[in-house]
Formats: structure tokens, sequence, C-alpha cells
């Protein structure tokens, strides 16, 4: 149950109400002309929640002033490869919300869940059972499972992308050799199947040294995210689905600093002992221990399926390794 | 009659709608630990109306996406001499609205409109009488007037901050050459009088070359603000008040870019000839016809008066000319 909403001006005198109706009516009337429906649409409701924010809280001057160098402030920071205003809205929950309603609750889908700001467009090619690490500090972890459709049917040539943190809490775009590792992408092979070696996901935060981080801190929260793994699945006549695997035990689960845990999302990660089998026999150095984990991605009809560009129409698209 | 809000989940399903309050909630009780009770409340108001806003309007990723482009170039064109965030907040009467609710619209005192992004401190001063346009461009306007508080009393000693743009829309410190020009303090005499020659306030754009002017294209608005020359009043122990005087018969008047304008601020500006005496005896250039307005302003009582700093205890706001 949503806590109730109080009503933004119900101890404000009616003169005093009525010019701030008067204000806010007119806003309104400024976008009679907008040529587009769903951009008045959008803009009107906007424009109405705003004004009901700054009515209810009864906003200073002050706090407006704070919200405009909040705002300068993250656009000082935000660059290429720091997306400041992504994290602001995934700290307030917006990023997911926005996921949540345009995914339907009642799907047999896999869920999704925030893209976040390290996802990179062209990573390695690895092969089906390779290893994605290239090097990257962390625990080796096997990582298989199947891709089907809601009815079942496996799904051949599925491109999977995955992207995760290091040990050390870092992706590679964070470092500053400029290397890609503990990212690629690789194809299901004929019977809808992946399996490749990653790392074991650690907790990390989230980028605090900017404005964002300030706010976590001054609302006594953490900027740790919950462990995890990421995934974006690509088929052609499916929904492309963009989600994480989170560990089952973490006990950061229930407190993630983007809101981005599902409960169907958290998997099983199973410790293995140093020196014991790998499942395609890989000698991992002396020492070393590794965890599995399966993951069997469903993926929804694609609402706008025949129509558009194919997900791999690009050539970097094409199984290159299945 | 505020339009009413449409219920923003009125047409979801249980389970979807169980799944977008459990967010929220989640979101919500993040901020229980905060330490500043103002801080949480506000925050909380705040995610409150914005997945109100995600949800009514079923936001696409998509429209996300733009939403994040919008923020991001508007910090880009964000320098020390030009604030879009500030814009933006105009243009969609969120200032004018924070104004509204720290106002008391039932106050005797002047009403307040946006402080808007040319107000530079360190402005030259000005004698009474004197004129700050320092050259540029417009015709000549003699402007007087009183300050006195809520009960008629005259206020000597108060200062008044004035700035414009010029006849070609511009503020000095648009231009490249680093001249003030345009704006200026004067103190008032031991009556609670001023005077000063200033220009005829002219129309012009807020500056629509970034994000907010695309904006206000793709709803067929103008970012043309109706005429206006701005004031800030400081005195001892009195309300700083922020406004400006717009000009009677302005067809700009209701479709103002910042939804600053309010009838008792809208002043008779009258015309005259060419030629025609001066207030002061001041000859103006053959064939220069002037302007002349009379503002009385009335400030409202501090409400913090005696805490805090004197509004004039800085040495630059000393008296100097008066």
């Amino acid at each position: 149950m949503t806590t109730p909403e109080p009503a933004p001006t119900a101890d404000v005198p009616d003169r005093q109400r009525q010019v701030e109706d008067d204000l806010l009516n007119a806003v309104l009337a400024s976008f009679r002309n907008a040529p587009d429906d769903r951009t008045r649409t959008v803009l009107r409701s906007l424009v109405r929640h705003l004004h009901s924010f700054i009515r209810e809280v009864r906003l200073t001057e002050g706090e407006w002033q704070r919200a405009v160098d909040f705002l300068t402030a993250a656009g000082d920071v935000t660059t290429e490869s720091r997306q400041e205003f992504v994290l602001l809205s995934d700290v307030l929950g917006a990023s997911m919300q926005t996921i949540n309603v345009n995914h339907d609750a009642g799907s047999a889908a896999t869920e999704a869940t925030v893209v976040g700001p390290f996802f990179v467009a062209g990573s390695p090619a690895i092969p089906l059972g390779g290893d994605l690490s290239a090097g990257a500090p962390g625990e080796p972890c096997w990582v298989e499972g199947t891709v089907t459709d809601t009815e079942g049917k496996p799904v051949p040539g599925a491109r999977l992308e995955i992207w995760e943190a290091d040990e050390e809490g870092l992706y590679d775009v964070q470092r500053e050799d400029g290397r890609l590792a503990a990212r690629g992408h690789l194809f299901t092979d004929d019977q809808g199947r992946y399996r490749f070696w990653g790392l074991t996901p650690t907790p990390y935060p989230i980028p605090y040294d900017g404005p964002v981080g300030e706010l976590l801190a001054a609302v006594g929260r953490s900027p740790l995210r919950a462990s995890h793994l990421h995934f974006k699945v690509t088929a052609r006549g499916l929904r492309t689905l963009v989600t994480h695997i989170f560990v089952e035990g973490d006990e950061l689960l229930d407190r993630d600093a983007v809101f981005g845990v599902k409960e169907s999302l958290v998997k099983r990660f199973t410790a293995h002992a140093p020196g014991s089998p790998t499942p395609d026999g890989r000698e991992l150095p002396a020492g070393r221990g590794w965890s599995s984990v399966r993951f069997d991605i469903v993926l929804a009809a694609d609402p706008g399926a025949g129509a558009g560009p194919r997900p791999d129409a690009d050539p970097d698209s094409e199984p290159d390794s299945a």
C-alpha cells in the first residue's frame, strides 16, 4: 500500500491557493499549441507533478537554489564515460520505475532491471565456453543456461552481452588503461544454450565522488550495489532483455543503491573448492576456487516484431563464434 | 480551478500496480535514516511526484533516455554566465511557483517575480537622478518612486539594484566587451525617494540556442519575455524584494516565456515627444524621445529581522551616493 500523498495545499488560504492555481493553469495552457499529442501529455504531467511538489513542501528559495546548484554540479561531472544524471535517476528509483512501467509484471519472460552506466557497444567476441575476464582480477565463475521464448522454445543464435565489475569493484572503462575486460558477447548454440567463464560478482559502489554521492551521504544511504552480473540479450523477433543476476545470500540485496534487485533474478552461486574439477576441464591456478551459476533466460515476444531493424542487423551482431 | 490530475495507475492491473507500489515504497524507505527532517520530507515528496509522473504517463524507455540527454545537454551549455537549468525551471513555471509559495498573496508588499539569470553583484553606483545606461542603446526612461514599509513609512537608505536589457535585447553580460551597462545601484534619499535614468524596456528572447530553446520550439512556444526592468531592493529590517516592472499595453504580457508577469507590476510608461522638457532638465540628443514611469515600492517586514547579517553589512552596500 503506497503511503497516501498529502493534499498539496490543504493548509493554504484560498487567495494564496488561487494565485498558485492560476500560475499552474497558465503553464499548462502554454503547451496548448504543441503539435505532438504525446509531447503535450508528457510535459503537462511533468509540470503538474513538479508544481505539486513545490507547493506541497513549500519549497524555499534557498532549496530551489540548491536544486539548481545540484543539477549544475551533475552537469559538471558528466562526461562521455560518467553519467551523473543517470545515477541521479537510479538512486531516486526513477530508472527502475521506468523499467517497471514498460514490462508486464504478469509476463513469463525474465524480468528486466537497470542498464546502468557501464554498457559499452563493441565488446570482444567470446567463443561458447570462453573466458571474458581477459585478466580482470577476481574469482572465476562458470555461467551457463538457455535462452528460450515464453513458450519454452529454444532460441539459437541469441546474442548475449555480458559485463561486470572486477573484484576491486571497477569496470574496465573506469580504469585508465583503455583495455576491455570482464565484458564480451557470445551467441547461443543451435539448442539455445550458452556457457562462459566470467568472474564471481562482488559488491561495489556506484561512483560517489560527485553530487549524487553527496546526496546519498546526506541522507545516510550507502552507494553500494548488490553484487551482480549484467546481461543484454537480443534475438530476432523477440524483445531485447537488459537485466542482471544477483547473488543469493548477499547482504546488500535489500538495500541496493539503485533498487535494481528483483527476487526472480537472485541466483544461487555455488562455491567450488580449489582443485575441484571444472565443467569444461579447465585447469585453474593452484589454490584458486571458483563458483558456478545457472541462468535460464526467457525472452518475451517483441511487441514491434517485424518492424524496424533486426536485432542482429549490424555486422558486429552476426554469430561469429557459435 | 486546477485541472484535476488523473489517477496515476487507474488502468493498471493489480499485480502490476503492486510491483510499482513496492518499488516506490522501497525508495521512500531508503530515506528513513536521513538525519535532517526537512531533507527527508523534501526528497520523499520529490520521489513521490517523480514516480507518479512516470507511472501516470507510462514513460517509455526512449523518453527516459531523451530526458537524460536533455539534462546532459543543459549541463553542456551551462557556464558561469549561462544557466540552462534556471531557464528550464523558468519555462516550466517552477521558478515562479517557488516565488509564489514564499510570498503571502494577501500581503500589502510589492509582489516579487523571477530574478532571472542576469543579475550581477558589484554593479556601478549611480547618484540619485543619474543615468545607469552607460551608453547601452535604447530610449531614455525616467524612473522614479518611493520605498516604504507596509505601514507607509518611508525607507531612507534603501538600496536599489536595477538591471535591464538594451533595445537590442541584450544584457551587458551577454556582450563580449566586458563592460557593465544598463545596470547600477543607488539609495533612497532621507524621504525614501529614488529617481534615475534608465532605458525604456523592450521585449527580448531568453537564450534559445540550447536545449530549453529546442523544447520551446517543439511545443510551439515563443522564447520572448514581456518587456521589463529588474529591481532588487534591500533595506535593514525589511524583506529583500526581487521584482520587475512591466510595460502596460505590451502584447507579450499574457505570454511571457517565464510566467513572470503579475498584474500589480504592470506600469504605465508615458511616452514623451522629442524636445519635451525632462524632469531634471537634462538635454537629450535632438530628435530623441523619452519615457517616464513611476514605481512605488512597498517592502514587507523581514520574517528573520534581527537574525543574520544586515542587508547592507558588506562595504559595497553602504550608501555612497545618497
